[in-house]
């Protein structure tokens, strides 16, 4: 997760922010250029990723990225302009897992205040059992749910979504989760 | 919509950027700092809004701002730092409306890639059928479906939105919809 820093300079002609009310109205503090009126907008950032399953197996990662390294986490990141969720969750997957992929339906939306995200999760028909796992990921690895590492899961966000799918599956029926973690 | 218009200097240290592939095996051009290595990513954001009903009729608010002044829009805007998604929606139409309402389920999940943008609206229960608009808005005024002004409707997330509103209402049933618009 990237924790961000106050912003010290403003970003069209590098003078110092100051931060404080602008004038039109606004009523959050923002990072205001008293050079060239800037306004700089901080806003919360999608997290999308998906859950590839293989049969009754689902793809974890073993994160070899801080923070959580050598947790097991569902291929995820952050959303990139110019993309759809369900691009950037399929991008992810292919970067992080090498997974070959065909894009399902959205499984959970949850939003994490505490660090200004949105996570949004994906269903994921994996086309095939072999994975090519990039650079920020130890081992790609498929789990039945009764093997899962539970208590070794990096994210709450990945633990819940988890539990959220294969509960939907007993049930046969999909609905979109949408709830938050504080 | 806020366009956002490239980076030039540094938010840490003022110093002038270039924009290039990081060190860190980054595969996409972003805004790095020469003095300080600061790496700037730009991430999508999440504009949140709400279907504010009454009985069988629908609030919507003719705005007062561009882009698409004088259209009719539902009250939506960018969620904050701090705030979930179902919040940042309640805010909006707080601000927007000054609606009084109780939050029910998330109707759409909408990326607008072209933008930048995913759009998420939930249905709200209005309490009252008193509003009081603020700053960014005309009036804000209740339509049933078949008196709503379809052709001056400020954004396609707000038509299509309305769409499956009303036709769920008709089924009976608040599926979440998620899709795309290019």
């Amino acid at each position: 997760m990237i924790l961000r820093s106050p912003i010290k300079h403003c970003r069209n002609c590098g003078a110092e922010v100051a931060y404080r009310l602008p004038d039109d109205g606004d009523t959050r503090q923002r990072a205001v250029c008293p050079a060239c009126d800037t306004i700089h907008y901080e806003n919360p950032l999608n997290v999308v990723g998906t859950v590839p399953y293989w049969g009754d197996k689902v793809l974890l990662c073993k994160r070899n990225i801080e923070p959580r390294w050598g947790k097991w986490t569902l291929p995820a990141g952050f959303m990139e302009l110019g993309e759809t969720t369900a691009q950037g969750a399929a991008r992810e997957t292919d970067e992080e897992a090498g997974a070959k992929i065909e894009m399902e339906g959205l499984i959970t939306v949850i939003s994490v205040p505490r660090v200004g995200q949105v996570h949004l999760f994906y269903r994921a028909r994996l086309l095939s059992d072999l994975f090519d796992p990039g650079h920020e990921t130890i081992e790609a690895r498929l789990f039945a749910e009764d093997e899962i590492p539970w208590e070794e899961i990096a994210f709450r966000t990945v633990k819940e979504t988890l539990e959220h799918y294969f509960e939907d599956r007993r049930k046969g029926s999909f609905p979109v989760h949408n709830f938050d973690i504080h």
